[in-house]
């Protein structure tokens, strides 16, 4: 199994979402970020408002997939989120031994 | 070291806690995150409301630890947060290269 | 490549964000979160208020990175992060398997 953490402009959660969705993804887990990438200092435009400060918010998302799947997803991700502007976000892969669903005890690709 | 993430329904999070200390771990990390699971637009109850939107709150907790308690712990963690009722949440196990803590450098087990 | 996660006090933010930029970092993930440590139930002081409450308001702070890199930047961290009393925090590394630049699709150290 493998986890997909993406941080991505919050206003592309959305198509992201969607994208998903069509791939056939059952649960993704968001959390409230900010960052910065390369161009710290530069101005960064989110949501109509350009923002001089150093943190700018972004969108975390996680995906835990089958190792089958990853490399796959983390395309699909990363096309929904594209914008083709500066600060359109950072994406990667990290390996995992176990997965739970709580509920049910399961484990595996059946705990997706 | 390994470090396990849960994401679980807000409400059991004492719960959690309370059997994760039982278990004798000594530090945790909390995050609030949303999500939704395989019932996406089902809807889930919460605090007595019930959620038509597809993001449901959720709690995202960290614990890294060794090696030799992470599988127990993950199982610990699985059943204080289990209600039995769908949205109950995800948890999974990441292998860890190293760990500190901050105050004293300290690596390792130590560093729990 | 390397996942860097680091679990600080608040107000130690600004200087772990201006260590990391003097060492050549790109770009980081900021959430905001809380924890509790091995103290737990001791007091932990921040921003001038004593905290009795469990969790304590933290920062966490994600820096992906070659994997050469790692081990020297998360001293870096630490260093910058530290203050010498309780609850300063934990830090560790976890392996990646591949990043992206989303504006690019760039992978590996030139996605960074
Ligand atoms: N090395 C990194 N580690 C962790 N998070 C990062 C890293 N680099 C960027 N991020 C996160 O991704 C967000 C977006 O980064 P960004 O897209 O600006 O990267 P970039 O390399 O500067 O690319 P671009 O040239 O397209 O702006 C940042 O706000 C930050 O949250
Ligand atoms: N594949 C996944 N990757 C990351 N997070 C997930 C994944 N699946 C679920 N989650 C997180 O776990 C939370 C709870 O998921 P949920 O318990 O609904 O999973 P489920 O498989 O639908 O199980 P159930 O049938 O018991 O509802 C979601 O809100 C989301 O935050
Ligand atoms: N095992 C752990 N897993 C995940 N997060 C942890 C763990 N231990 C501590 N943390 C996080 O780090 C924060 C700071 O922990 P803390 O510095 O109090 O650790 P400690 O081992 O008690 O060290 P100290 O003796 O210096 O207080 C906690 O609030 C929590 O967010
Ligand atoms: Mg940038
Ligand atoms: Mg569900
Ligand atoms: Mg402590």
């Amino acid at each position: 199994m493998k986890l997909i953490t993406a941080v991505i402009k919050p206003h592309r959660l959305d198509d992201v979402k969607n994208a998903l969705q069509a791939y056939g993804v059952h649960g993704i887990t968001v959390t409230e970020a900010s960052g910065y990438g390369r161009q710290r200092g530069h101005t960064e435009v989110y949501r109509g408002a350009e923002y001089q400060v150093d943190l700018v918010p972004k969108v975390r998302l996680e995906v835990v997939t089958d190792d089958d799947d990853a490399e796959e997803l983390l395309e699909v991700i990363v096309k929904a989120a594209r914008t083709g502007k500066i600060g359109d976000g950072k994406a990667w892969i990290v390996p995992v031994d176990s997965v739970v669903r709580v509920r049910t005890g399961e484990r595996g690709p059946e705990a997706l």
